[in-house]
């Protein structure tokens, strides 16, 4: 009975993320579930977060890979109201960011290796390279993904809150950063609404984004074709206009609108420490 | 006895990870617990990669969030012998790399964005953007963590290989990259040797990573001294140079050699098509 009861599990959750293309897969436990599952939830309820949950949500972010063990993030718990009434009008007004009890906001955070070296009278000289900007954001979403995971685990609904990066330098002001530490993303946290459930997003055949080898972009136009259709059933099916997906992605990423004012990123990233050279 | 045989596996997870600094929770289950004993594995055994393996770790890496549902990545799994020899030449001869039966190549790609735009005459004029470059490490990074937790959740051992950022040009060659994609690090995977365990490594006092409300440094510096010494406890007991943490980061983060040559970094993403506008 539970193999039965997982398989089916295992099956519609792959039916849900790919539909006919659905690839041949035999592998299923609990952590996959939990994996497979995802759905960013934007509505939440008033249920707060319980003791402990903060704390257990980063430990298993601290418990992630991090380069040459470097730990080159941090996360503020954000739980006032106020402050996440901030975040949502610098994020286009999101409701549900006012909403989440808790909005965990990551940080690539190398100001603490500068002050480790400060206090050994020693010059942290490679600070300012790309290199280290790029494992500090590198890490810190490692750690973001796996406090997701963790989240879920638990029942709660988290949703990535890219939007933080629409007014990064106003983030950083209001959260009392230090130079050589930005706001990747915030991740909002709360219980999910039974009464306004959200569904399972589809994504990209496997043969569009697994190369073997080699990269090979063979599969590709053919993948696309097909998930631009299933998007659209799937854009009707949740009540939004049934755009497809490539022409959202031409609006996103072909208008400048499409950025939401981040195309400032990088005179916004020199002005808070990050000089990428 | 379930939950006391989970209780005491949450115990010994927390302790390993934070010592006498552990904090206090009260949540537990079997996708936690796979978060929480992660290890980074340098040994693995002979025994091949089952079947359906990759495509479930994929499921899952496709499963996690990705910024407007872009999925601006992809991944290569790379299994041929002489290209991991490369890959562990490229990474100063990390014996590992050669022997795990798998590698990722997880991989910033816009090319493919760049590709949807012109099959519909259409220039996608925010691919050069800084913002665009983060968007698409960051959601690498995502789905690479996703992969990561069901490959141990099977069991399977893994271990990030940031070192393919040491000659990006090179592997962007063996892999046969379009421009416009980038790979960000790979992935090793495979069973690890019962012969050569490796430990859960202890991780900084959360109180020098989790902030409340507001960025705050105040128990930094104590949190900083504890870790030295529990680090050089754990350097003792696996058999390490007992140097600390702070000597470390010092010669990791302040001297020119830690770069391992990825002061090269920002040229290279703009030869690979990364201009960071």
């Amino acid at each position: 009975m539970a193999d039965c009861h997982t398989n089916t599990e295992a099956a519609d959750a792959m039916f849900a993320r790919y539909g006919a293309a659905m690839p041949d897969f035999g592998h299923w436990n609990a952590t996959l579930a939990t994996l497979m599952r995802h759905r960013s939830v934007r509505a939440f309820t008033d249920r707060p977060i319980p003791e402990g949950v903060v704390e257990t949500l980063v430990a298993a972010a601290q418990s992630a890979a991090t380069s040459s063990n470097m730990q080159t993030w941090s996360v503020i718990a954000v739980t006032d109201a106020a402050m996440r009434a901030n975040f949502s009008a610098w994020a286009n007004d999101q409701a549900h960011v006012k909403q989440a009890p808790l909005v965990l906001v990551w940080l690539a955070d190398l100001s603490r290796s500068e002050r480790i070296g400060a206090a050994q009278g020693r010059e942290m000289i490679t600070l300012p390279y790309t290199e280290m900007a790029m494992v500090a954001m590198i890490d810190a979403a490692l750690a973001a993904q796996n406090a997701t995971v963790a989240a879920e685990s638990l029942g709660l609904g988290t949703c990535y809150l890219g939007a933080l990066r629409n007014k990064p330098q106003a983030v950083a002001e209001a959260l009392g950063l230090p130079a050589q530490c930005f706001p990747v993303f915030g991740l909002c946290i709360g219980w999910p609404d039974p009464a306004r459930p959200s569904e399972i997003r589809p994504r990209l055949p496997q043969s569009v984004v697994l190369h073997h080898e080699r990269y090979d972009i063979s599969q590709e136009a053919a993948g696309i074709a097909l998930y631009d259709e299933r998007f659209t059933a799937h854009q009707r099916q949740v009540g939004l206009p049934p755009s497809g997906w490539v022409a959202r992605m031409i609006e996103r990423i072909g208008t400048m609108r499409g950025l939401n004012g981040r195309e400032i990123m990088r005179g916004a990233l020199a002005a808070l420490g990050f000089p990428f050279h």
